[in-house]
This record gives C-alpha cells, structure tokens and sequence, in this order.
C-alpha cells in the first residue's frame, strides 16, 4: 500500500472547462422510462439528469478547508507524503503553493495544469482536498517553533496493532468526491505535484453511501451494518465550531480556525461479528440496528431519540449495557468532549488469513485531540464491548490549518512565519 | 426510474421495505442552494430526494442473468470460488440454489434469511448478481459430458503476464451495485452461503461512474481517461442477442440464453501513460480524449461519429494510425468479431515498485469466445500500440448460462442434466 511516484511535472497549461455538465445542472430530473423485455437495460440507458452530483462544488477557499464539516462522501482516499531529502521548507512551501492551486482548480471543475485528463466530463461531485501536517514536517523544516501542543504523539492504547509503515507522515492528504473517477484524478494530480519534493508514505482508499442510494439522506452505515456518527456534533450546533474548530484566536496563531485529524485505520473483525445474533450486536452498540434507536428508547424510538443511560429493563438490568460501546463513548461519559468523526470505510479484499480486510478509515476531527480522541480512545480501549471486533492497524495525527483566501495557500501562515 | 420488484417469491419471514425511498422517488430533484458560509454543508445536508438510485431494481429472473446487458453499475466485486474437496455435484446443486436465492432476494430488495442486515435502509441500487461456470467445474461434479466446446483453454498471448492464483476458478460471480454498501452487503451473504462448500479464490473489487456524476449519463471512462466501449453492441442492435448469447436452440444445451464471460484483470501502466502528451495518447487510442470522436473525423465529429480508417490526413499519413487501438480493435478488422465490454476500474493502491496497482477489471461479454475475445486479442497483442501500456495479470472464461425462471436456479439445466 506504500508508494511514491516519479512524474516529472509538466508545464503544460490545459483547462477544460465544465460546459455540458455545469449547464446541465439546471435540466432537472428526467425520468427514466419502463424498459423492454429485461428492463433494467432500456432503463439505465435513459438520460439521467441527476446532474446535481455533478456539478455539486466544495468552496476550496474560506474559513476552514473543506472535508471537515463537509458531509461524507461517496468516495475517499487518505494519503499521507514524507518530504524528500534537503527539501526543506523553501521546496515544502512551494509544493503547499502547487497543492492549493490544483485543488482550488479541481474543487471548482477546473483542470490543473498538467491535467491528464481522466475525469473530463465530471462536474467537480463535491470534490475536497484537505491538507494537514504531521509532527515530523516541523523538524525537517526547521519549523519546531510552530509545533503545536496539541501534536503530541498519541498515547499508546493498549488494544493497537499500529503498523509503523501505514502511521503518521509529514504531510496528510484527504480526498473526497461523490465519484469515483474524480476522485482518483485529484489523487494522481496531488501525487504529479508531489513528484520530486514529497514521496507517498501510505495511501488507503475508502467509500460511503452513494448520493441518493438510500431513502434518509447521507446514512451513514459501516460495514457492521451499525448506522454511524449518530451523536456527531452538527454544523448547526452552538457549540460545533468550538469543539471542532482552533479559535481564529487560539495559538499557534497558524493553526487559527484549523482542526486537528486523528486518523485510525480500524479493521473491523468480520466473520466473528456477523455470527452474533443481531439482538447481541445491538447490545455491544447499544442501538438497534435496523432504525439507530438507542436501546432505552421504546418501540417509537428514533436515531435521534435521547439516550437514557440509566434506564433499566424489567428484569432490573440496563437497557444499554454497561459495556455499550455508546455509553463508554457518550459525551456525557467523558466530561463533554466531543469530536466529529467522519469515517469512510474500507474494503481491500480478503487477507491471507481468509478474513476481509475491512472497516474503518476513522477520520476524527476536533478543536484539541487531548479534550477529543484521547480521552474518548483512553475509554473505550478495553472498558468497551466493541473493541473485541476491532484492529487499529494505522494512526496518524495531523494538524489541519485554517482554509486559505483569495490569493492565499493552505499553511501559508505557518511556511510564512 | 422503474422499479420491478418481485415480491412474494420467498418464504422469508425478515423483508425491509423501501418505504420512504420508494416514496421520495416521486418528489423530484430538490435543488441544492448555493449553501451559507461554506456552502456544500448546507447544500448536502437538504433531503437529496435522488431515491432513483437506491430503489432501482435489475430483475434477477428472466431470460438471459442480469449484470450482462444491464448496464454497468458504480461498484463491483468479482469474486472465483472453488469447490472444497468431496462436494461434488450434489454440493454444488444446493450451493447454486442458495446462491440463486439470495441474489432473487437482495436484487429485489428483500433481506434473505441469516442476511447481516449491513445493507439495511437502501434500496436494491440497481443491484446484479451473476453466476458462471469454469472449466474446472465440470470434473469435480461429474458434469464433463456437459463441458461446452467453447470452455476450452483461452489460448496464451505473447504478453500475457498471468497469476495463475488469480485466473481461472470452479465458479465465478459478478455482483454489480449503484452503492458501495449493497454492493459489499450481497458479496458478504455470497459468501456466507458458500461456507463449507467452496473457498475464494480470488476476488477484485471495481468501480465505475456515480449516477449523476457526468453530464452525459453513463460516460465510462477508464483509468487513462479514454472513453470506453464506444463501438460496443447495444441491446438495441439488432444483431445484439445473437452475438452476446447463445441461441435459445444453442449447445450444450443448458447454455441456451447464457453468454461466455472473458475476464481480465488488466494493470496500466498510469504513469508512463500520463508521461505522454494527450496528443500522442489520441494516437495511441485513435481517438479524441475530450468527445471520443475518432481522429478521422473533423471539429464536429461526436462520439458516435463513424470511424473512417482510410481517412488520410494533409501530410498523407492516416488519419487513425496503422497501430491505433480502434483500428485494430475494431470489427470491421476481424471479421465482424464482437462482444460487450463491461469493464469496471479498479485502484488497490499502490505496489512496491511505486507505480498505481490500477487498471481495468475487463469483463466481456459473447456468444462464442472464439468468435469474440480471441481473434480480437490475437490481433490486439503486438500489433495494437496499446498494448505497451497495458499488463494482462489475471485471465478466466466462465460458461454464465441463462437466467433462471420462476421457481428455479440459475444453473439448474446443467446440474440435473
């Protein structure tokens, strides 16, 4: 899964522009007709002007960088670079510069210079490209008085079975988009870019529900078939920004309106999960799988409904068990930290051992990992039902700087201070 | 969108029905506003009411199997299983009618019994599943007498580069789905209906288009951004069934309605392909990379527009060069040869050399191997200016026969022959 790449850059300056797809953005829904003897054949051949997917675009440029509070989604990759040797800041500087501009050119349907094309034709499908820097970029650019606290190494949790190889970087790529070609083009444009200043540490590709595939917009299943992020703080939440985001006033002063993504390749046990009985699978999460009711609800009870941590079956024990992996990981159980967990899965085939090597790509953001991740990991590292069905095999933790303005690239405050 | 939904042919006591889904199918495209401060945030979390997606359904009954005609979905999983030792006819019997009848369920959307519910709240996303038969089988299960002369051995190319631990198997299935998480889920009920009757032997994971992604629907575009099947046979041609299925009248007979699948897991060779200017790549292929139009034709020419191979350019020099993959490729240059080409992508990171371990998951389709892949890729390997960029790593031929009716099991005239 490691790999670096050896294109020379170009300077090639070819854009195409969306045309057809940007203006086929307004055409609305067309139905699809009935179809012939085998139905389905006619019936895909139909013009299916569900070009919204399409020509759906992430602003590059803000605040915040996108793929934070973005929704999830259809497909992920997550890569991670180390710089090469005698790089150092002045080359890791203008390889910030390349990055920022292919991505604001791809994020926007544009193509970069240098395109090789692959995904003509695609509106942007909610493409982002979020960049981040692990703790290993400050010293090798002379940067170690700009390290954040909050970039401490992760404590080691007693459960990890971390591969060195698959952790950490000095620089952390995110890529989503709603289809799966654009995502691969941004992937290969960000790696063209990287050639000769940055090699690929690790790479891992992910996926989520595909627009429209299910009837509640956005549901997010794993591969446990748990509904998932369901106590996630929401953008509309008084306090999402401030759990999330560094104060545009916090320190470093760089990493202002940023976040921190703690990173966790988490495959999932498989085969020994999907021989428990689903009753048992509910009580290991403490929800229903079917609707993501939380076990204290009654019959009427929703993704949403409260949880109701002390309320007692019949029988006097606890609706939601005491090793629940909601109750461990309940805000309520940790002093209030709170983290927005934005996970793809995976789904690499099947490892030597005949198991599926599936699962998680848990991508965790927050305003601290110290208030977020840890306290929340530290918990459920063993006191937790569902960590007998999980393997962290990767973890990375990467300071993820605020977006960048008009005319600006990302981390221009830190590579410029 | 239709939605064929065959309910009523199971004794399953667990079915989920699509409900909202399929009621958000009539609601029409809800348009997603420019969003607030970061506008995809918004724009995503409004009702997608894209349920078109999720409640399409390929009827697994009929004529011919689904995943042949229909077109291709935007996930794949092709998996090769061989039968475990001492099984044989009467194993293989009951496994093809398990199979058959969770593939019934799943593609109409029903849960089929001891189902891991992973899937849960999507519709059936327009979700194939399609069993075939290697040449293996037939000794195992004492079916040698019905061994079709077609099934013989694909002969060796020159640049084949095979795995045999990747070619070939007793059976295979071909699972196709508009969503990820279908498309996994029917891969996992697969699965757990062959335990302890056949073993993996190999699986790929594919991926094509979103619905909706591309202005155009269903443009596939491969890894080196080509269109791709252009000049395929369409189930509106009127010689389509005569080339891509065996006659009802056909032999053996219980391959009446079923098709030869050709598949080849084929590695490009991304980077020194993207080393190449797009102009030489439009050589290369023998056509345009922006419209797929051929090189033969002028500013207007579209990707429909006939291929002229005589067509000469200024200078004298043919408009589609001697080697160009279209006009080697092309019928017209082996004797009116045809077959479907159902080609996912695939992307399983990156190998230790460095280079993208991506390519193209070819599926094809014909009537008669010999009268489809063979002379093709016999012409292609050399001759055709491609093949620098291309590695053939896995080959199979699977015997797929004709879709099952009502009450019985796909490959039911074969095992109580």
């Amino acid at each position: 899964m490691t790999q670096q790449i050896q294109n020379g850059s170009t300077d090639v300056s070819r854009r195409y522009v969306l045309g057809a797809a940007g203006a086929a953005g307004a055409a609305g829904l067309v139905a699809g007709g009935a179809g012939g003897a085998f139905g389905a054949t006619a019936l895909r051949n139909e013009p299916m002007a569900l070009t919204t997917v399409g020509s759906a675009a992430v602003p590059f440029l803000g605040k915040h960088q996108g793929g934070i509070a973005t929704p999830l989604q259809a497909r992920g990759h997550l890569i991670a670079f180390d710089l090469a040797g005698g790089v150092g800041r002045k080359g890791a500087t203008a390889l910030l510069k390349r990055w920022s501009r292919a991505a604001e050119e791809m994020t926007a349907g544009l193509a970069p210079s240098g395109d090789n094309q692959i995904a003509l034709d695609a509106g942007p499908s909610s493409l982002t490209v979020t960049f981040g820097f692990g703790r290993s970029f400050f010293a090798k650019t002379g940067l170690t008085g700009q390290l954040p606290d909050a970039l401490a190494p992760l404590p080691p949790f007693p459960s990890d079975e971390l591969v060195a190889a698959h952790s950490d970087g000095d620089l952390w790529v995110q890529i989503g988009a709603d289809d799966a070609l654009v995502a691969f083009h941004a992937l290969r444009m960000i790696q063209k870019e990287a050639a000769g200043t940055a090699h690929l540490r690790w790479q891992m590709n992910g996926f989520s529900r595909t627009p429209g595939a299910t009837a509640r917009p956005r549901t997010v299943r794993n591969l446990m078939g748990q509904i998932d992020g369901t106590n996630n703080p929401k953008p509309t939440d008084a306090t999402f920004d401030e759990r999330i985001f560094v104060p545009s006033a916090g320190t470093p002063r760089w990493m202002a309106d940023g976040s921190y993504a703690v990173v966790r390749r988490i495959r999932m046990l498989l085969d020994s999960w999907d021989d428990l009985p689903v009753e048992r699978q509910e009580q290991v999460i403490g929800r229903r799988k079917s609707t993501g009711a939380p076990l204290s609800s009654g019959k009427d009870g929703t993704e949403s409904t409260a949880v109701d941590l002390d309320k007692r079956n019949a029988d006097g024990s606890l609706a939601i068990p005491a090793d629940a992996h909601i109750r461990v990981a309940q805000p309520e159980s940790n002093g209030g930290a709170a983290m927005l967990r934005r996970a793809f899965s995976y789904h690499d085939g099947f490892r030597d051992d005949g198991a599926p090597d599936a699962g998680l790509l848990f991508v965790a953001w927050q305003a601290d990992p110290l208030q977020g991740f840890v306290p929340v990991q530290r918990k459920l590292d063993g006191a937790d039902g569902l960590t007998r069905y999980l393997r962290h095999e990767s973890s990375g933790l990467f300071a993820v700087p605020g977006g960048a303005g008009k005319g600006e690239y990302v981390g221009q405050r830190l590579l410029e201070s």
